[in-house]
């Protein structure tokens, strides 16, 4: 099944375009990709006619070509005439938007059946039914919300793989921005009645080179798929996050009217996917945590060198005791360990301090800088860690608060870790007035997170990095 | 030891202004005070002159009247003779801004202790030293860092409490702005060498008037305060929250060289906190949740009515299936219980909705109301399950994506939960275009919050205090 023109059709057609409702689904799509994205539309509408002043088809055997993809934003009880529709007319690739399949019960099943059963039986890629289907950019975007109503993430390395779409739109789309981690293609899948997380992966792991890492938001994976999913991922070349809502009873129960999948039993599942090399997430945090390193570390530029190794072992660098303090208490949660700084080398520190802040400052890690901190004495420092070999990583929680910091640190702090390939974290508050400070350090691909545990997860994100490759490259069986 | 005067003075004075540097912390702090707060300032040079068109005075004594509060913001070897000069002019509260003292060891603490001694022998009370002070708006504002670089909480009901000066103004007061929580007065106790958490809390307990709840931020209890703390809180009318860092053995080592304290026994502290009703956040996005609950309670016109009693028992209403399973998910690990619908309720609930979402919203709990919700979908499932007596609360997940839900849905929520008493809390995405939706709901002062999570956790706020309550007016021993 080539999916290929389901993520970078050249040409899509809509069904479901209404003329008095400029809210309705098929509308809103339609319109949004004629004037918004990189691809050639057309718009089927029985009378035909036009709309904003593009032209409409009455029929989908009437356009100018056969198109690459076909959207479908109507009643369910429609919706299959046109799925042969496809069939008949050798369009490759199929977006269902409409609930009323698997999810409402008997009726729907029978009717999602049937659609299994030409698309296979013709090898149509169709996504769906009960999905808000794809956000290719900057070819298509089926969403069928406004868009000035969403938040766009970037783009970038993260494949995103998500059976709700309310949950990529929001959870994923809002936070991806916020932290700045970049999409290649954001797909929901539905009831996944043809297309699913085994087709995916593999598209995205083998076809797709766009994408260097592959994240999944499961409810659980589709009967039969688990053994092919795992299998894969082990192959894969790029790196697979997986995270599972519905691990709780009350969890599953809902999942289940949702999108008519049943969460397995998470405990067995778990185990499993740490076995064939899946990276797993334990919380809507650390997923976040996770696909913005390895963004980073996607990128050709990354400032931290093509192969980071890290076993965890790092140091604490801030400007206010009590966020050292927080930081080195996740430190263990997250398996990490702070290294101990020997007595030359915090006489050395001590040594690069300015006057006043020498003789309050604390070296042993966490270091703490105080309040009393100028520009030169936070660059100083992280140059002269950056040198030790056994500091893996430095985590550096940048306050911009006490006066003596420049808005300049940025940019400052971007230069020495440019120069240095030593991995660096860092903790900016996320306050509108620093983003000067915030973007020179995202500019130069230095991960930037907007709270000390995100920070520190980091860490843990190259650690289990590490892991990974190690096993791949047959290094190390550690798992 | 009268502490009014640390937090509502008269009038100040301020020590240690440079005319050289305009970023010394002295000079930050004297003109922040003349400039933005409602409090009569004096400025202390030894050679007299003015600053910025202001007067300075060259000697304490030399002052029109005797200040009230005296902040020093000098070396550590000159601060005493200052203290001493508080005790021979009557000056009854005094803030220490710099360090230097118990907190660099052995040196430090011989002059930490000679302090002490000036304290408690002449009736002072000092803050600090190695602190950030006090914010009490509208009069005063100690904080060295320029205002501006800040950002500052809204005024309300929370006394805020916190061992780091870092700490408080990052964590605390981004995040409080963030959620809208109200502080009455935050204060940075630093080495507490003479005013501490139990000063404090009886402050704030028995005397402000404008607190209702106290928070503090602890990496430990001062040596033999733990029993007085303990007693003190049980016998508040106020909420009494507390949070440790510093529970890890990393974050213990952390916080002896940050503010010369030891945090003790974290699993023996949080049984005796739980016995004395105060309440114990496990994280700092449950600690933050809280706040915001009780801050909401606390206020004249909170819609949930006076007294507000659930012990978990929800309902999940949102727009988009995934939130909900999400949502779902969270409950159990918060001790919250999802109530069942009955088959009549389900029936009247579908019936209520419009044509297109009825035949794909489902109806269990968590609700899904799907994308093709209305207006008035939400507002008459939020009206008919607030007339339901065995749901205690609902959780209303309100994403504005969908097409046809309109700008004026907070305000038309706000309208039926200010007439209905049932509490509510909503999760709404924090994105700048949805401030219109935020505003209107929070003007109403129905917490929103901007992860699920938080949502989630509010309801568990609730409950604690429903426990709490309970336990003080002796109705039930519910520990």
């Amino acid at each position: 099944m080539d999916l290929e023109k389901l993520f970078k059709p050249n040409s899509m057609a809509v069904i479901g375009i209404s003329k008095k409702n400029p809210l309705s689904a098929g509308r809103i799509i339609f319109v949004k990709n004629e004037f918004e994205m990189n691809i050639k539309v057309y718009g089927i509408h029985p009378t035909g006619g036009e709309l904003e002043g593009i032209k409409l088809y009455p029929k989908l055997d009437e356009l100018p070509e056969i198109p690459d993809l076909l959207v479908i934003a109507i009643k369910a009880e429609e919706t299959l005439q046109y799925v042969q529709y496809c069939a008949d007319l050798h369009i490759p690739a199929c977006i269902i938007i409409g609930g009323g399949f698997a999810e409402i019960g008997n009726e729907g099943l029978k009717r999602q059946e049937k659609l299994e059963k030409i698309a296979f039986d013709n090898d149509i890629a169709i996504l769906g039914p009960n999905c808000i289907g794809v956000y290719s950019p900057p070819l298509i975007d089926t969403i069928f919300m406004p868009t000035e109503r969403i938040t766009r993430p970037p783009k970038g390395s993260v494949a995103l793989i998500s059976q709700s779409g309310g949950v990529l739109v929001d959870q994923f789309f809002v936070k991806f921005s916020e932290r700045n981690i970049g999409v290649s293609t954001a797909v929901s899948i539905g009831n996944r009645a043809v297309v699913d997380e085994v087709m995916l992966l593999e598209y995205f792991s083998k076809i797709d080179k766009e994408t260097s890492n592959i994240a999944f938001y499961l409810e659980g994976f589709k009967e039969g798929n688990a053994r092919k999913f795992l299998q894969l991922a082990k192959e894969s070349e790029d790196t697979v996050v997986t995270f599972f809502g519905g691990k709780t009873r009350e969890g599953k129960v809902a999942t289940q009217s949702h999108t008519a999948s049943l969460a397995g039993n998470y405990k067995i599942l778990s185990a499993a996917l740490r076995q064939y090399q899946i990276i797993q997430p334990n919380s809507e945090s650390e997923l976040l945590t996770c696909l913005k390193v390895y963004d980073v570390l996607s990128h050709r530029k990354n400032p931290f060198g093509k192969n980071v190794i890290t076993y965890g072992n790092v140091v604490i660098v801030s400007v206010s005791g009590g966020h050292g303090v927080i930081a080195s208490d996740m430190l263990k949660k997250y398996g990490l360990n702070a290294v101990r700084l020997d007595r030359q080398e915090k006489k050395d520190l001590k040594e690069l301090m300015n006057p006043s802040a020498r003789e309050i400052a604390s070296f042993n890690n966490p270091i703490d800088l105080t309040g009393s901190v100028v520009d030169t004495d936070i660059e100083d420092v992280v140059r002269y860690l950056s040198d030790i070999k056994r500091i893996e990583c430095i985590i550096l929680l940048l306050l911009p608060y006490p006066p003596n910091i420049s808005f300049q640190i940025g940019r400052r702090i971007a230069n020495i870790v440019s120069s240095k390939n030593k991995p660096v974290v860092c903790f900016v508050p996320y306050v509108s007035k620093y983003t000067l400070i915030i973007e020179s350090l995202e500019l130069a691909h230095i991960p930037v997170f907007h709270s000390i545990k995100e920070a520190v997860q980091a860490v843990s994100a190259l650690k289990h990095r590490t892991r990974i490759d190690n096993v791949k490259k047959g290094n190390l069986f550690w798992v």
